[in-house]
């Protein structure tokens, strides 16, 4: 593999910049805790995790408008809020529960990672996540993107082309001239198709546990680079380290 | 006045945050030097400044479809490099010269004042400048936004009030909890119009010289806030000091 000369990163986010499985954990144990619930936290993390793409498949089909990751996730969580007997909530401690996508932690290495790319590429997420919530997450966690591209500029979830197109073109960039960095096969397939650069990028702890249940790295042909984090990434593009 | 209560401060940026007169007669007088030229570049930025609301005018009435800054500022640049004797420059140097706009400087008081700002409110540009061009500039001087808001985002120039919408749209709030910071009652005009707070913020130098000719500061019941830089305006909203 040769290193590609691209001018823009795009990065997915839930899964490949932050560690959603723990906030959504972290989060629920306070909430349980104040109202003395005992709930598997992780199970619920997942569940509402695995109800995400069926939400966004009604929206990818045209079955129901445009709406926002907030719209969706609280959809969903109304039925797990019943499912996993979490009682006792008021409207607003809901709402707040609700928005935990908002304040998800980076992994370790994003951000340092993040900071070396920064010196040399146009850096944005490129998430399925609404511009709102990508802004509240970067503000709250210190990501330094440049800009804040997202899904809903396109009023398309991934991996519709529009969303990689839009993207694109609000660079002001050739497809080729950009690179998809995400953990999932299915974004950066989706992106290669239209044009764009991959890069893959391994994280077998996003669904918990040791990670030996999560797909093997894929074959190094696949995409143009494969790395295991942001580092990685960072060290294969050439990126200078951080002063 | 009391302070408005707001959860985002949406900037203007040519003459509001950054000064486009310095910045286009610094690089004009670099391609002067280079080339043995003798123009008077102050004149030459007025002139290509004063071209630019007659081009957006024509992308506004419909006259023409969306093209961006680049590409309007080319159109105008094309004919000041004859009216100005402007002459030897290969393509290149023509094309880095119509992207002065991306190179420009703030004003002295708008980085340390969004700094403090951006401590208690999300902070974006909300510019005719296309998005990639509001990025370019906020990569190169460290102007510190959580995200890009444009013009482009709403395929309509200021002060269309899509512009406006749009923005509030993709901040996820109501046009009060946002308020448009610009130095030009056009534009705060019509941002009010639509129900965004205003801050008037004066900048007599924008046209060079000693500001003598450049209009009165508003009256103070014209908008929320009427102040004189960007510390003013920190102040004025109880942004914490800088650290």
């Amino acid at each position: 593999m040769t290193t590609p000369s691209v001018e823009a990163l795009v990065f997915d986010v839930f899964g490949t910049v932050v560690d959603w499985r723990s906030g959504v954990v972290r989060d629920g144990r306070r909430i349980g805790d104040s109202k003395d619930l005992t709930v598997d936290w992780a199970a619920f993390a997942d569940a509402w995790r695995e109800a995400y793409d069926p939400s966004l498949d009604r929206v990818r089909r045209g079955e129901t408008p445009w709406r926002n990751l907030d719209a969706l996730h609280r959809e969903s969580l109304d039925g797990l809020l019943d499912r996993f007997g979490i009682e006792g909530l008021t409207e607003r401690e809901i709402t707040h529960l609700n928005r935990v996508w908002h304040r998800l932690d980076p992994w370790p290495d994003a951000i340092p990672g993040l900071r070396r790319l920064e010196a040399q590429y146009v850096i944005a997420p490129l998430s399925n996540g609404h511009v709102r919530l990508l802004t509240n997450m970067a503000k709250r966690a210190g990501i330094p993107w440049d800009l804040i591209l997202s899904a809903e500029l396109a009023g398309h979830y991934k991996p519709d082309e529009e969303v990689y197109l839009t993207a694109a073109d609000l660079l002001d960039l050739d497809v080729d001239d950009v690179m998809m960095v995400a953990a999932h096969e299915g974004d950066l397939e989706a992106s290669r198709d239209v044009g764009f650069h991959t890069a893959y990028v391994h994280r077998p702890q996003e669904w918990g546990g040791d990670g030996a249940d999560s797909a093997e790295k894929p074959d190094e042909s696949a995409y143009d680079l494969v790395v295991d984090d942001f580092a990685d990434l960072a060290d294969r593009l050439d990126a200078p380290p951080l002063a």
